[in-house]
């Protein structure tokens, strides 16, 4: 049993900010986004990437649209440091993309930095030191006073290095560590000594960057906390402020989303959430979230697929199926209500030929990321009438009316419900076709072989050859039309006490043109009423043949 | 490349409400909390549970404390219809549980819902209709009155039935879906008309459980919704408010504890975020946010492990591993400076012995939830001296003083450059008991075979045999004692000009409490500074073969 966690555990302190503005808001615009998958998110990775990896790593988040790239820790290991000397002396970066490196606040470390970047056109230095309490006191034995110089130091430091570097374009970074935990008002004047220090200008910018490294409150805490410093700081002109949130409450992305709607302008973040314990927070669902709301996230992931496979390989670690957007099942509907109410939804969307996304249940289309209806509907013991139909539309074009959609769906479940396992498309497909004797060429099968007609007085007349297990049989019948007709010749061959009570027929899709579907439901006080299906590129044949197959409980008997 | 999103996709309308008082609120006391693994869960997965499994995993949620589980859909299948009977029928529902099941209002399928709850102590039945826009419009083609009135005749029949059946304590659950986006004021209006239906009373409660079904807003506008929608009904006595989240933006677990600072008081969601597409809200993850805040959250995950395995098992899908609480990665640490934040962090906490956790970047202690520190830290390229270091504390009692630190975190930084992969406990210690000779079976080892002193004047002197490649020395020296005894036998006997630059000596832990071991590090003119470890019950012997071993880069060419 769990301990009382009131002993153990403190609530993290909240702010009282009443004056708050960002709850009416709304997102409009995209953030500037900041990837750090190969710092962040690779010194977390059980095995962190080679070059390779790193660079094809790279050069996809730039096909993807990223402008402002982390890339390495470079005083921290030669490898980083030897990736971003490939970077710059390979000529790998666009002109229009900015690299990011970190570093410590010590001077070793900052030269050893600087020395990394020499050559870059532009470049990011990101500076961090612990600010929150608990760090300070526990881990670096450090006041105030001391935390802020440490700060000031190490930004004056890297003025100078840069002041002797000029050919490169440099902005700054900061970051008190951890932001969300550290009292407002000091991470207020740590910033403010650091801006000082800066001097951030048009040629000399500067970001300060606000993490939740470890998340200790709701996501409103923290846009308290944003919206409060952002109102508090003396001028943030030349200023960026960029977040940098994990997850560790599984609410990462909407504290970067609260975190823009307060007055962040950038984020920085992962593909699907990598990074240290429960990753940073995932830029794909931040970026699709705007999208799927109007707006563009100035990123592209239209190849989600692809984006899939190379994070997965990269960091050896899976993306879950229930990923927003990314998993295999983000937008799989197996309950039998969902599934009728997206073909109904698809099919509206037919109708008005609106071009604005309005289907039940899929909040993006598929389409827009890569993929297709395919995944959407899958059908299990749960499903509905609605899934094996769709399936069955969508795949073979065959729109089942509504009365053998619920005489099939019975089947299917019968079908799950034995199983227990999904049935996947190509299951649903033969049982379709062996419960109403769709073109099976079975000996089970009774074959209209030849039909001959012609009319007389208003009637038609039929007379058709039917081959059964080797047997054929000569019927004559007549009617109103050539259906009844052989309604009637049935009757009379065989003795069946038929009527059909259900019929509907149309051409396939474009692919198969030429051809028919016909579904014929009949009625007898012999057996349960039962369907035929038969396609053929004879329209009249179509009928007749499915006529036969949903006779198929007598003939049986025959 | 992505289409213009604003020509396909319209942002979700948002509510205006500024005299929102959620966000001025904190979560000080846990909801009520429903399962939904076994039917909203269940019906998403591709193989749905078979009665085994959905057993198991009902007693699990049981022992987890969950009190309200929705565990089928009875009207919809057979299978789940045979599972409500087989829990009452075989007695498995515990006095203080309540069983939920789901129905649309038709009559017939209420009727079998009934039926399958006779015999029930208590049961909620959980009854939704669709009352958004688009599913009034395109599934249903019904205007808002037909939609209230489909409402109401369904609770007016359950009412019925229920009267018919006054042997089980009954509470009504209705649910408007999908709630986030139905005008709010219509919401409300079918919501007043399900309560006048219903008469909720104190033998009589009643549930309205407003669902997110598709996320289409950030999470604050959710806030909104819930708190308009309670402070505009009329009265909500004998009523709960409940909410039902999913995760189609990522931002299921915000919702949810916005939507309980906006008032809500219930929350029903599944373990890990099982359900269609995206998944309900995870319950573990809501419940395990409100521990490390000090809240008891009513819900016991002190099994974690356990909890993972059973619904891996159950739903065939897996637990990821940066999961919030329960992944394998949630509380890992491979960077450099966390794990030494960490290590300082369990220190403070040990000499303090205080009972609040404060240990930077683990918001939780893994120990509360069945886990040990083993996971916490992991050794791969990017981490620093910490890390390896710990793992020789944690797992072999070693307290390595801050030079060798720095010395080994060098050679580990080596090997994992090289290999580019973690680095295992067991290769930690492989590679560290190599690189001091620590009790090294190897012949390239120079053993302390035996020895002997006696002191006078002051002077410690010491005779050493030492056996190195098969052949054995004889050696003689002097000192203020045996260390540096040894230390002068060793440079007259082999013309070493060496020092002793550190020393550290401690006893083993509880396990091994008679062994000590000792760490020394030499300097000399002809080798760069290095260290040997030497273990021994007996003190003085630690030290010697100590300071043999860290000879070791000279004797090689003795």
């Amino acid at each position: 049993m769990l301990t009382q966690p009131s002993i153990k555990y403190r609530p993290a302190q909240i702010i009282d900010f009443p004056a708050r503005t960002w709850p009416s808001k709304q997102l409009k615009a995209p953030p500037r986004w900041c990837s750090t998958d190969l710092r962040d998110g690779n010194q977390a990775l059980a095995n962190p990437m080679d070059h390779v990896k790193k660079m094809a790593f790279f050069k996809h988040l730039i096909e993807c649209g990223f402008k402002e790239i982390e890339v390495a820790f470079p005083a921290a290991s030669q490898t980083d440091f030897d990736f971003v000397r490939l970077l710059i002396e390979g000529n790998h970066i666009p002109d229009n993309v900015t690299i990011q490196v970190m570093t410590q606040s010590r001077m070793d470390l900052i030269e050893r930095t600087i020395e990394a970047l020499v050559g870059a056109k532009r470049a990011i230095v990101h500076i961090y030191n612990a600010t929150a309490p608990i760090f300070r006191e526990v881990v670096f034995c450090q006041d105030k006073t001391a935390t802020l110089e440490l700060a000031v130091q190490g930004v004056k430091h890297i003025r100078q290095l840069c002041e002797q570097n000029p050919d490169t374009q440099w902005t700054l970074q900061y970051s008190p560590e951890t932001f969300c935990f550290t009292e407002p008002d000091f991470a207020l004047e740590v910033c403010e000594a650091v801006k000082k220090t800066w001097q951030p200008s048009q040629e000399r910018p500067m970001i300060l960057n606000l993490p939740t490294t470890v998340e200790v409150n709701t996501p409103n805490v923290f846009a308290d906390q944003i919206e409060y410093f952002m109102t508090s700081f003396s001028s943030l002109e030349h200023i960026t402020i960029s977040v940098h949130p994990h997850n560790d409450r599984g609410t990462g992305v909407a504290t970067a989303e609260m975190a823009i709607l307060a007055g962040a302008e950038r984020v920085e973040g992962c593909l699907f959430g990598n990074g240290e314990r429960t990753g940073n927070v995932d830029l794909v669902t931040l970026a699709m979230n705007l999208y799927s709301q109007g707006v563009h996230p100035n990123l592209d992931f239209s190849d989600m697929r692809r984006t899939v496979e190379l994070v997965e390989e990269c960091n050896e670690l899976p993306v879950h199926p229930r990923h927003p957007y990314a998993g295999s099942l983000a937008f799989t509907a197996f309950s039998g209500s969902h599934q009728d109410a997206i073909k109904k939804g698809f099919a509206a969307q037919k109708l008005t030929s609106s071009t604005v996304w309005q289907i039940p249940y899929l909040p993006l289309d598929p389409k827009d990321i890569g993929c297709s209806y395919e995944e959407v509907i899958r059908v299990n013991s749960q499903s509905g009438k609605s899934g094996a139909a769709w399936l069955l539309q969508e795949n073979h074009g065959l729109f089942l009316p509504r009365k053998l959609q619920i005489d099939f769906s019975k089947k299917v479940k019968n079908h799950t419900d034995q199983t227990g396992h999904e049935m996947p498309l190509a299951d649903v497909w033969r049982l379709f076709r062996e419960s109403y004797r769709l073109n099976s060429d079975d000996k089970g099968q009774m074959t209209l072989m030849t039909y001959r007609s012609h009319s007389s007085n208003g009637l038609q007349e039929i007379r058709a050859t039917l081959r059964y297990q080797e047997k054929t049989w000569q019927l004559v019948g007549e009617g109103k039309g050539l259906l009844s007709a052989m309604l009637d010749a049935l009757r009379k061959r065989f003795n069946w006490q038929i009527n059909i009570s259900d019929f509907h027929e149309h051409t396939l899709g474009q692919q198969t043109k030429s051809k028919a579907v016909s579904y014929v439901q009949i009625e007898s006080d012999q057996v349960t009423p039962s369907f035929g299906v038969a396609i053929n590129e004879d329209l009249t044949k179509a009928s007749l043949q499915a006529l036969i197959n949903a006779c198929h409980p007598l003939y049986k008997e025959a």
